[in-house]
């Protein structure tokens, strides 16, 4: 495999985890979710606690899917960092979501969100699959950027 | 190199990178991101979009040195997930600071803020050195967590 190869197919796994959340497909985010009981999953979703192992992750996403109606996600910024057998995905979701209708409409109202996420994949014989992601919201700032103290 | 040998490794790089941010040591800090041209660095602090390579991430931490007086990281539920020559930190950041101070006062006000972290480290012949931080504002809800529907 070259290093591009490896690339290419990282930039695959990555996309299709976001078109499973788009599907509301519960049984291929579970399969792109690394199953190695020596290596914990953990995930992070915009302003949650860390999950940590697959029972708690999968049933975040199942929790999600059953409070989201529509979720549709362009990524912007796609960069992958590779070393060894592990590979760094960044990112930036520009997302539009609608939870469940309510009073008989056919949609709940649609909500912008900016997140970046930070995605950790794992080698495996069956391909590249999910260790870990981190999505945080972007709290835009208008102009001067030194004005933001916050840390680490 | 026993696996419990690694996960102590890894813990105590770990609290180091946060105990060099207590001091403001910004050469320490250059020092415990991995110095690798093949696999770029990134990092995520709390809010901020993704910042990439050694350049941009060590201009924040200059930034953020510059603009903080005090901080002091208490570290809980740390986490170590191991594979390879990776190795995986989840922790809670429970983070009390305060800004340069103003009109003639010993300190600028305390903050406190409670963020949670994913850092991925990578094992070099030097140590283990860190690959990516990304740092997230936890969002507490009162009670019934059902109701966040935020995704990814």
């Amino acid at each position: 495999m070259t290093r591009a190869t490896d690339i290419e197919a990282v930039e695959a796994v990555n996309t299709a985890f976001y078109e499973a959340m788009e599907r509301g497909d519960f049984e291929e985010i579970s399969d792109l979710w690394l199953d190695d009981r020596r290596s914990t999953i953990t995930c992070v979703h915009p302003g949650w606690p860390v999950l940590t192992g697959r029972g708690e992750v999968l049933r975040s996403y199942a929790l999600i899917m059953a409070n989201t109606e529509y979720i549709q996600f362009f990524l912007t910024d796609v960069q992958v960092s590779l070393a060894g057998d592990t590979a760094l995905v960044t990112c930036t979701e520009n997302i539009l979501s609608g939870g469940p209708a309510e009073d008989g409409a056919e949609l709940g109202p649609l909500v912008g969100q900016l997140v970046v996420a930070t995605n950790v994949f794992r080698r495996t014989t069956g391909g590249w699959r999910i260790w870990s992601h981190h999505g945080s919201p972007v709290l835009t700032e208008t102009g001067d950027e030194e004005g933001d103290d916050t840390a680490a």
